[in-house]
């Protein structure tokens, strides 16, 4: 069984969120509507929820991400969950304990979910794999093959904005290779039926027979941003780079690099994205990240709401006896 | 006074838990029975007592340990507890202050519970001693001296499987001269009046005049094992053996580590313990580890629930004004 | 519009806590009566008020301090907040992001208030100047320029033991130089109508025009000290001091060290102070840090209820549209 069917129980719900592919509209249209109505609790005056309130969600991250780390923190908080954070390259690495191990142990310890980042591909699949079944396990990005999480608030972001996917445009450029931003996010619109994705970058970051998945390659960007409704950029992964596929960042952004100019090329209403942290003057110029097209800070508030919802919804399942109508 | 009885208020009863030598039975027994009632918290749908909401638990810890702080800290929170934790190493030693300056400056921050890991034996009992008397101290290990909180998880354990101690024969095996978890359990069995006692090891792991601790010496383990109702494998402390007392981790193996084999020699309904993190092939094999008379993963869920009732029993003796019956 | 004004919303209230600079006396005296207030929080059996449930403080520490941020993050905690803690030197300085690009993301979860620590003066009233109108800025800490949490605990100490402000003759002695505290407390005390403000110590730490900030400076101790109700003594920065300003630390003591004999020449009720950590025998004997007239220990405690007051002012004023009477 793939990890694909492995995230559903017989009844095709949600017991772990580990990547997009398999998973159907339907899925994606509850998290995404789930999303929308947690969006509003952040501006309440009360910016909580007890919806996971005695529950203990377990930040497992094994590879460093302020960032990610602390949007699924604040998101477990708001459902007033307790969240313990476990920093693992640093801890039991030192007594020699095997990752089974360490495991066994936190899921002894009575969690409930365990958020996994991990710079090995298929490591949040492994792990929901060997879990007990009371525990929800949520892919915050492992290595190049997924994240899942940060798929969902972009198509949330975009949705909020254009909201029929059927005549949308999406163009999604740079650093595709080394991206599990990019891979989650093809299989999110193609689910939900956008009308083309493209993807734009130099032919050495861009994946072998990138098409199977479903997108439109373009080497130039003149070609390949017009008339988009949407442009992803990519951030260029200087520190997943092994040997030099690209002559310099400053070529980079002169080629690829979003400007004002190149954003021209696009629907005058194009939404600009970038999954975060961008690099200033490599694949993005600064009056773009800032300017008045861009929603990049709107995907880091929505990402919020966004884990809650699918905070809420595995662990959801997983309360529920298999079979039982929710 | 020394620390046996320093821990109790005048009326016998436990402000601090930091040894298990001088408690008697009846001290043991209400830690039992009170960690019984809330091991079936962790298995409700809301896995949160109130019985310390707007307390303060610091987590004093000077020598790392994930696994004990982590224990510490979601039994300070399933009682709804605030929970600081402090590095020491890392943290004012870089301003030269005193590990006393320290103390008092915590517990001006009104805290109402230290719980402390240090490499030094004695260092909780001293922290005890120095603070205000409003503050409950537990040892979460010092130095070669006690880890009363893992001993009485280690009895708690035996007695969910095997509830009359008085024919009980446990063999505690493998590096006792370096184990604060082999003394404290080795006190907790005894006052609980435990059948017989064994430690198995080579000369070189035993501590002088082992005997008077109450404890009968076996240097074979196919002796020692013999007719066991329990097995407590210890870790090979590493990191704590100075000089060559052993030859090689293979050796001890060999010599002494649990293997099927071995196994049989004991009770066909042996629980198998270890207070982890385990080296597989050193201490024990991996199918006795992961087979069916190990309650190894039992004892972390244990853990839990039996540091929960510590922490409850040591702050309500707190809150109850001296001579006041409970 | 400077830092002293931008603090203020346009009816006079506090939404920031950015300098002591620019108050007025009512500015500060609600500050003391509100920490009145709150102190007996911490004595009551659940130490937690309400007020901040649901919101978000993050702690932003540029520089470590475990002493200020802990006390902070129990002040948040016992208003029931959420607390999140970033020390950004070691986090989203490893991608490269750039200071404002952090903090636009941290804001875009939707926090509610940042507390900053950074060694560069103005850090705080930068960020406060550049997060959105929604966030309070409070710091914690600015290179030599100000710490006026901390200047309101040592107001807060001193009246709840000598109210009348007008009489008080307060001497601060040792590093002035290289002081945010002296700074801030002596605007403080300005504001408050001390009677007589002194600073103390060698030619090398005073700032140029000092007078100019309205203390009187005394190179001699023993005429600094004579008749003042309180002393405060501050920290040798040695970490801060570039140069050789002082010949040495025993020289420092010597010359200026708070000792048994220098203290008898204050009033004899006098109150000796320090922002802690102490250096015991370079600025201060320990018979006089550990003696009857020291409070060193209860400013820490203090810390705690100022620093939850002046968290309810400023959230409080955010959240009541401008213009609305309290």
């Amino acid at each position: 069984m793939s990890a694909t069917h492995f995230q559903l129980d017989p009844q095709g719900r949600l017991l772990h969120f580990l990547t997009i592919e398999g998973l159907t509209r339907r899925h994606l249209t509850d998290i995404l509507d789930t999303a929308e109505s947690l969006h509003g609790v952040a501006e309440r005056r009360v910016k909580k929820l007890p919806t996971l309130h005695g529950k203990t969600v377990v930040n497992l991250f094994f590879e460093a991400s302020t960032r990610t780390r602390t949007t699924f923190e604040l998101a477990a908080k708001r459902l007033s969950a307790d969240v313990l954070t476990l920093n693992i390259a640093t801890s039991s690495a030192v007594k020699g304990e095997t990752l089974l191990d360490t495991l066994r142990n936190i899921e002894a310890m009575q969690c409930d979910m365990f958020v996994v980042r991990h710079e090995q591909s298929g490591a949040a699949e492994f792990i929901a794999r060997h879990v007990k079944p009371h525990i929800a396990v949520l892919n915050a990005g492992d290595g190049r093959h997924a994240h899942p999480t940060q798929a969902m608030l972009d198509v949330f972001t975009i949705r909020r904005h254009k909201p029929d996917f059927s005549r949308l445009q999406v163009a999604i450029v740079g650093d595709i290779l080394h991206s599990r931003v990019a891979r989650s996010l093809i299989h999110a619109l193609n689910i939900l039926g956008a009308g083309e994705i493209r993807v734009v970058g130099p032919r050495t970051l861009l994946p072998a027979q990138v098409e199977t998945l479903g997108a439109r390659v373009f080497y130039d960007p003149a070609q390949g941003l017009r008339d988009v409704d949407v442009v992803v950029m990519l951030r260029l992964q200087k520190e997943r780079m092994e040997g030099a596929l690209l002559p310099s960042e400053q070529e980079f952004f002169q080629r690829y690099g979003l400007t004002e100019e190149r954003l021209a090329l696009a629907k005058p209403d194009v939404l600009v994205m970038h999954p975060g942290p961008i690099n200033r003057g490599v694949e993005i110029d600064s009056r773009v990240a800032d300017g008045p097209r861009s929603v990049i800070l709107e995907q880091v508030t929505n990402g919020i709401a966004v884990r809650m919802a699918i905070m809420s919804i595995t662990l959801g399942n997983h309360a529920r006896p298999a079979g039982e109508t929710p």
